[in-house]
């Protein structure tokens, strides 16, 4: 159907409204090219033509039902236009139809207002009338403020729908960086401080789409699950690109007691003093607990105290279920690897290939995942029917050597009995049993290549090249050579979205990632952290922690999450408390269930002073060598005198530190970590002058050997065969100039854990060399690292309860 | 600080505004004893005195943080008052710090809108600022038409705040039940029909906060997951439970071949047609797909073509959980089970009493889960220092027989390696292995659970008595005796509540639960059928699916589910399908793989008569036995002629079914069934006469057997030595008056795969017996069920994939 005259005038009044600045006609290709074309202004045409490309905006046809456009298009076209933004309307008109859902969707996503029903131009509304009833019962302005809503050039079949995209500065506006109006929700602690349980359920988190609008997040930004968490979307980093980052403050610690000293807690009492206190913007980026030890013995990893991530409960247990995800895709990994061997060893080179080549209604085709394992293999053919029997073979066998596959199974369980086993036992799999093991699911080279990628494509490469064993030709085969890490990329498709939840004082808190700290980095998400960086804003603060002490969270913090990230620290806080002083000064044995020993309880200032001497210097000096100013933050308990907190601040400061202060947090929430709050800002404003530790193409054994000597203190590095074996192997394979991921106890400087304070005059042996191809890295063995810990003899578990009227939880801490 | 006159005078005239109904006040305990609790009428007083217990409503002390009424109370408190509800208001006052941020929530919980800054009360205005401006600053007012605001009585001081409470009649209705106000999405199906991924992806799902108020949720009832799936509380249920269910529809099937015959689509496009089309209210009720298939052989399972859930990757993969919660909750029962054994098997009585009931801060205390299972022991005593040694021998030790353990580990995953393995096998477990298994997830006993639990309450009851094994003198051990069942009830909290998604034509679905349906007893959940039944209201329709055919998913539907839920079915739709009916009328082999023969494609009457004669009269009959209407849903395949499809039709009606019909949902989607829709109208307005099939009082064996030749048709049951001790064993435990579910092929009645037709002359083997104690019913194995499906050659994930830049996923089908 032409269209009519009507139409065409409506057209020529668009062509000379100065407040117009583009029309998409959407028509049946006939119409188009008519006169409606022919009478559009050249640069008022925004469709198909220039580069405004609205078959973006517009995806699709609308009989076959309409893809939403997605905000970061609307967006591109807005800016890519050459006129003046200012004063700029955009105006969408829509209907009931599939067209319609689809523009309510993209006006819920930025934000806008639905004005149904209020025409004001007499012409429009009498042409939509005559249209089909189905469409055109929204109408959607952008700007509330026109009243004059503008005439819209319409065809008269329902089908079609024009567009009138007249630009809107407001909306502009509402894409670009927003200040925070943050409503910080206030403190009265109770004395005695109450478990943890109770201060979080006394608190009432805001809603998280109030806690996201504060902090400058649309609302299309934002995925919520339940009421106080939600996913952020990655599109932020596109939106904010433009954005200068934050202050980013990595919070370490000395090497702790088997007890923890309060990393958590510090960089939680810390945000919130920034950010409820100080009214700077404030982002703690967390790292997501395994749900292991929270049954098992630790308990939950919220904080503790007045300094909390809440609800404590939802930060605990299945979250957004990022680490179920984890464990999803690892396992298809693994459940494939043994399938297929059993398919290798079950059928012959035709039949394997028949079926992973199938005809399908008489066609074979290989799927492009097949077609880059040809292009790895070297064999460049696309036909199914081109390869030779030669080929064939070494495409359909994988031959993995069932002794040299690396890949464990792993559960979100403390389930000792899982460390060793044989699988395979049933006879449906004809005897194909082997030995191996699970790991925690936060120890799957999956959890660490989350917390790297920095896109999806970035995660899709990284999980693709992740190798899982051998072949019996020593070839390395990967997750992609089993054809499942497509899979992998839609299991883990939201798992790369950041959780957004709050502190007890209401402030923004990143939960993501949680890798494993001692056989990989240990460190939260480089993504969650790119994010928070952009909405902190150039004069907001991104507090980040790192696992275990400083000679190992921290080293891999810059040497690896770092380098991966190009984010660079500006202030090291390092957490110490007097008890783990006391201990590296020669206090006596500190275990976990046994009741402290008498010094850790009385005032012993020679036993702290000693600590500050050793251990506390020693990590100092470590973060100087990648030129960061460190700022010791001393984690106050009860028993702690007015003496031994003097006398800590006084030595960090003279071992280097910009800044030293007591922390009372845990009791008072922000309001005790102000004087923390206030050296940071201060040591921020300093230049650093970061550098890397090791260039990242040194040989292997060089690589290790600095971080030995240098950061452990070590004389030396004593390498197995097996290691050195290996390393030669990695060589090989190219993979010599990845960083180096030590796992070593965090109980000592050395790899003795029993050897306090600074350690010197140790060999450090390498027992064995692995690799995590994927994530990227090396990492060396240092002894012998469980990788699934235990239930005790009474587990948390037992005092963990729900009451199932009120819902309310007890139990967990 | 006592009150003013004027706030006393302010209460004075609350006494004697007939508008006010009740006053709450807030003030310091001082203040309460004075002049203001005086000056307050008595029945306006709903403050601590009277059983209006306002404490439930504003709970805790605003210095400790403020937890927000639940709607519920609110509700509760407006029911119980005995004036007339016509034309009442509630007034809430709050401020931004805690409490404000408390009646936001409730607020937004309940659908208001906040009046900020909307004074009209010149004497109320002046007091509120008076006060700390931190509070306050909030008005909110549930009546917007009440332009005029009521005064309300304030202390001085910032931390009291006085609540007026004036009941709401807008507030009651919203409340009440509402009527649906559903928009359709509009379907334009494309010939020939594209891929199932193409078909959800061309559509765009409304949102589904959207698509819970168009069918009467209220915002505080619904925790949004990402934009188009949200789960529903079941406060829901005691909202409406004065609300008439709607009618009750299974959907059930003839035996199927291997390929399966459309149930889930017939149950879609059943909805489609009865919502989009015939605009009668209805739910479809599915189940949560297994992972494992999904990426193995079988694909997705949000139904197909024309007849989805959508967006279908959501439906197919995490969806919001709950499989991922019951996965964790089994394998920590599993961790519990065997490091438990490995405790007693090296610790004496009071060194394993002495873990179990540690002393903290020198007080030795029993938790409640361990007070629960001395009670059950006989063991009377609170005082953990009063127990004998016998008894603490008693309570510590679960003495679980290795070799009599039934619990298995679970993984969502087809992992055939994991079907037979031996756990223990690393140096720290001491030796201490030995054989079991793992089992896919939704095989879990935790799954059949949750589909049977109808509230918090009594899943936790459930999960407490689930047997994991038996100790060596023979006694059952359940979850509470190893102290875990507290925690999995925590693990669960959020899985029991249903999921709300929407079908390809914009209507209502729950999906929630999907228990095995050979081990178990295959059915959707019982809350979100109630749930639903409340939903649609007297008129509406609830269609829920039962797996494999009638003879299995629909007897275990009425026996099982009925039983459980006290629901009653009101029709059944038989799903039959041509390809179907020929095999049972003697058509060769039918195998997932094979290209089908001949006679399936070409037109063949006597194959489909002879279908119609045996299977589907047989299925009919079944049906019949429990007194319930059938109505044939032929599920069309563009071969079938159109002399099938009336062959069919007319047998099934000679048959006995209510009426019988062709559908098209797959290729038209909801237009293709409305045939279909109207059968189901129609025979749901006849008298339907459900009886169970069996007296659950009944002997073990008298149940199986009356399922065996009343069902099956076999002529008797033969016990296994095995079966018969087992029976023996469940007797003396009290477990005789469980129901049975019969662990059966699915692709004949009789136990013999091949046999199809109405197989006859066979006496059914029972091979063995098991229990799910906690599930609660006995399981009869007939014949070796794998509970552990495994990966093809070339499994489904070969096809898998993800665009890293759209996002868009291909190859889920």
């Amino acid at each position: 159907k032409e269209c009519t005259e009507d139409e065409v005038s409506e057209v020529l009044k668009l062509n000379d409204d100065p407040r117009v600045h583009g029309v998409h006609l959407r028509l049946p290709p006939a119409s188009l090219t008519s006169r409606v074309l022919n009478a559009l202004k050249p640069e008022k045409d925004v469709d198909g033509i220039s580069d405004l490309n609205m078959g973006r905006l517009v995806r699709g046809d609308l009989s076959k039902g309409f893809v939403p456009p997605r905000a970061s298009a609307v967006m591109d076209l807005l800016e890519k236009h050459d006129t003046p933004l200012e004063g700029k309307t955009v105006l969408l008109i829509g209907g009931e139809g599939p067209f319609g859902v689809a523009l309510q969707c993209l006006m819920e996503r930025s934000g806008l207002v639905a004005l149904k029903n209020q025409w004001s131009s007499k012409s429009l509304q009498s042409q939509v009338c005559a249209c089909d009833s189905t469409y055109f019962t929204y109408f959607l302005c952008i700007n509330p403020s026109v009243n004059h809503l503008l005439p819209v050039c319409l065809t008269g079949g329902c089908q079609h729908v024009a567009l009138l995209l007249v630009l809107c500065s407001r909306w502009l506006q509402a894409q670009q960086y927003q200040p925070w109006h943050l409503q910080c929700l206030k403190l009265q602690p109770l004395t005695p401080v109450p478990s943890d349980i109770e201060i979080s359920r006394a608190q009432t988190p805001k809603p998280v789409d109030q806690l996201a609008e504060e902090i400058g997040l649309l609302p299309e930004e934002l995925e919520a699950y339940g009421r106080s968490k939600a996913k952020v979307r990655l599109s932020l980093l596109d939106r904010l690109h433009k954005q200068p980052d934050g202050k980013y403050v990595l919070v370490a610690g000395i090497t702790p007691t088997p007890l923890g000293e309060g990393k958590s807690t510090v960089t939680i009492g810390l945000v919130q003093a920034l950010s409820a206190h100080l009214k700077l913007n404030s982002f703690a980026c967390l790292r997501q607990p395994s749900q292991g030890p929270t049954f098992g013995v630790k308990g939950g990893a919220a904080g503790g105290g007045y300094a909390q991530v809440i609800p404590m409960e939802e930060f605990n247990l299945h979250l957004t279920g990022d680490i179920h995800a984890i464990t999803a895709a690892n396992n298809l990994v693994a459940a494939a690897i043994d399938a297929r061997m059993l398919h290798e060893a079950t059928q012959s080179d035709k039949a394997l290939f028949n079926r992973l080549v199938p005809s399908v209604n008489g066609v074979r085709r290989f799927s492009p995942i097949q077609i880059s394992r040809l292009h790895r293999l070297g064999i460049n053919k696309i036909d199914p029917a081109s390869l030779t029997p030669q080929d064939v073979s070494t495409f359909v066998r994988l031959d993995l050597d069932p002794s040299k596959i690396t890949w464990q199974r792993v559960v979100d369980t403390n389930d000792r009995f899982l460390r060793k086993i044989t699988v395979g036992q049933a006879s449906t799999e004809k005897g194909q049993m082997r030995e191996t093991g699970f790991d925690i699911a936060v120890a799957s080279e999956i959890m660490a290549i989350l917390a790297l990628a920095d896109s999806l494509e970035d995660m899709r490469t990284r999980l693709a090249r992740m190798v899982v064993g051998t072949s019996r030709s020593g070839q390395p085969v990967t997750a992609e050579d089993l054809g499942v890490s497509g899979a992998l990329v839609v299991l883990m498709k939201d798992a790369i979205k950041p959780t957004l939840m709050q502190t007890l004082e209401g402030t923004p808190v990143f939960v993501h990632a949680g890798p494993f700290a001692n056989i990989a980095h240990g460190n939260s998400s480089v993504l969650a952290d790119k994010l928070a960086l952009k909405l902190v804003g150039r004069d907001g603060f991104v507090v980040t922690e790192a696992g275990f002490g400083a000679d190992i969270g921290m080293e891999k913090f810059f040497n690896i999450k770092c380098r991966t990230s190009g984010l660079r620290p500006d202030v090291v806080v390092l957490v110490a408390t007097v008890r783990a002083l006391k201990m590296h000064g020669g206090g006596s044995n500190v275990s976990a269930g046994a009741p402290l020993p008498r010094e850790y309880i009385d005032e012993n200032l020679s036993l702290v002073a000693g600590g500050c001497q050793s251990n506390l210097r020693k990590q100092i000096q470590i973060a100087h060598l990648f030129g960061v100013p460190v700022v010791v933050a001393l984690n106050v308990f009860k028993t702690d005198t007015q003496a031994e907190i003097e006398l800590v601040c006084q030595m960090a400061k003279e071992s280097g530190a910009s800044d030293a202060v007591p922390c009372h947090h845990w009791a008072q929430g922000g309001r005790g970590s102000l004087d923390l709050a206030r050296a940071v800002n201060e040591a921020a404003s300093r230049p650093s002058n970061f550098q890397f530790l090791y260039n990242i193409e040194m040989p292997i054994v060089e690589k290790i050997r600095t971080i030995a000597t240098k950061v452990y203190g070590a004389d030396d590095i004593e390498l197995s065969p097996e290691a050195v074996a290996k390393i030669d192997y990695y060589n090989q394979q190219g993979y010599g100039s990845l960083p180096i991921c030590m796992a070593k106890t965090h109980l000592s400087l050395s790899h003795m854990p029993d050897k306090k304070g600074v350690p010197t005059g140790f060999v450090l042996p390498i027992r064995d060399v692995r690799a995590s191809i994927g994530a990227g890295f090396i990492y060396p063995l240092v002894g012998t690292m469980s990788t699934m810990p235990g239930l005790p003899t009474r587990p948390c578990f037992y005092d963990i309860d729900l009451d199932p009227v009120t819902e309310e939880i007890t139990g967990l801490f």
